[in-house]
């Protein structure tokens, strides 16, 4: 298969680079470096199979380019801005990042005669729900700019396919974490006990409880759907436990060697505005399909912490 | 109340802009004439607490100065393609003229305070539904590039009507019809009889069945329902008959004294493709709330030929 990964230099779309070209695809990775960093593919530079292409996807014309040039057969779509709290202040960045892109994704499939689509959704789209929320929850109701640009792209994406014979498949994402993470509690406790390891400033009260996936088995559910049948093939991602940001914050100090240090919240529900402080996920629907995650919330985040921490100190990953 | 009317020269807008006016409302209407047209507010024009402003929404700096220069406390958004068949050749005229407009006014409400609007949603949200669909309904799965674009417009006005304490109401209009009409089946078959009297050709088998709300029913509930509470309040607003396109070219020919001409039909389900065959609306949140339309669905569909050939005639419209 000849992929295009939109976003590929991202945190994720990194790791599946690493997977397509583990299973003999052709990769084409197009980041603009907006979120993505070219350290996530150093690796793979200059390895056959594999090209880059340096292009901002929510340029039209920019993409339509990327697209004449390599005539994928398959487009994987992860480029988004996937960090709500900047877009809180500004929202024309989800917008441009995340709605742009997917219209401009689609409109390049459609001239271009593409017809798979992977889509990297979120559980953002749901908003906040009592109890957990399934494919066929009614009364979508996004609170966060990201959330709402996310919807609006499932929504078009359900046009496209319905007018141009479209096989999508689209994931909606939980939290992700695994090496090359680059925001997110993990991320953020590690960045400021290395700055002050004598304390642990925590947004909220701490018992903002999400179910943590591990970008490794993020990626295995992909390649394992990705033969997606015509029309949009919906499903809900993730693991049926979950982590407080408290319990994360126990974890990154306890494997740092700080165990024990004081801990200092911020209060409140939720860490900033359009934050889903409880969330759960029905997941029967991915599971009856035969998948389930192999790390258990904390286990990914245990892993997580420990990949960063060998990534910082320059070693190989702990696979 | 201070009322920006943006899309306010098209069919819809300009008869809501009559009500606000007629409600002492000051009346700023803006509009790009891509679909709308000077005709249409031609009477406005000149009236004390009435201005135009020619200007394009999907432009975001050129909707903020007019933001700018009139302080509205309120926001009708009505701006949007509404043609479904051009779209289908051009899905870009949605994501400009639909879904950006959209973007621009939420993010110049929440730029200079502004926090009452109304938005223009439709049926086409839905997607192809068995048996009568509702607010609540699951799974909504647009199959035109304008149902997508609009069900991303909602998803992104929920996203910051939480932001921004917004107070938003969203009708889901169902076909509209009525006096300054600019497209569908009622001004297709006029101007299709005009051009050859001799015979009527109709898309599709002549089965699709759709509810047919007269706009002075709607603007009557855009006018009932306008002061919503905080948050999100969505209504599918029409009426609970429906006429099928083969009784339309029944209505038409009879007002027009040609009762009897043959009718052909292209054949297949839909008009086109995107057109949504077979369609009704569950309407018992808005009748709960004491709406209910004046005219049936024929009723709106007879008065709407007759004050259309007096309009062709110049006369008045038989109110």
């Amino acid at each position: 298969m000849r992929a295009l990964v939109v976003g590929g230099a991202g945190f994720i779309g990194s790791h599946l680079c690493d997977a397509l070209l583990e299973a003999g695809d052709k990769v084409v990775c197009v980041d603009n470096f907006f979120i993505g960093v070219k350290d996530n593919i150093k690796h793979l530079l200059g390895r056959t199979g594999f090209e880059f292409i340096e292009a901002d996807a929510s340029r039209l014309e920019v993409l339509s380019d990327a697209f004449k040039g390599f005539e994928p057969d398959y487009v994987y779509h992860l480029a988004a801005n996937s960090d709500i709290q900047s877009s809180a202040a500004d929202p024309l960045i989800e917008f441009k990042n995340t709605y742009a892109t997917t219209f401009n994704v689609l409109e390049c499939m459609r001239r271009h005669g593409v017809k798979r689509l992977f889509f990297s959704s979120t559980s953002a789209v749901y908003g906040e729900k009592e109890g957990s929320v399934g494919e066929h929850t009614p009364d979508l109701a996004p609170i966060s700019y990201y959330g709402g640009a996310k919807l609006g792209s499932e929504a078009m994406i359900s046009a496209y396919a319905y007018m141009n014979d479209f096989h999508a498949l689209i994931f909606r994402f939980p939290n992700v974490i695994g090496p090359r993470l680059t925001h997110g509690a993990v991320y953020d406790f590690i960045k400021r006990l290395r700055a002050d390891p004598s304390r642990l400033k925590i947004l909220g009260d701490g018992r903002q409880t999400k179910p943590y996936l591990h970008v490794y088995d993020l990626v295995d559910a992909i390649m394992r759907f990705r033969d997606a049948p015509q029309g949009v093939t919906l499903y809900n991602v993730g693991v049926d436990t979950a982590t407080s940001v408290t319990r994360i914050a126990e974890i990154v100090t306890e494997k740092m060697g700080l165990g024990g240090i004081p801990f200092e919240y911020t209060g409140g529900r939720g860490g900033w505005k359009g934050d889903v402080p409880v969330f759960q996920y029905d997941l029967s629907k991915i599971h009856a399909a035969g998948w389930r995650a192999t790390m258990t919330s904390d286990e990914a985040v245990e892993k997580t912490v420990e990949q960063t921490l060998d990534e910082e100190e320059g070693k190989a990953c702990r696979r």
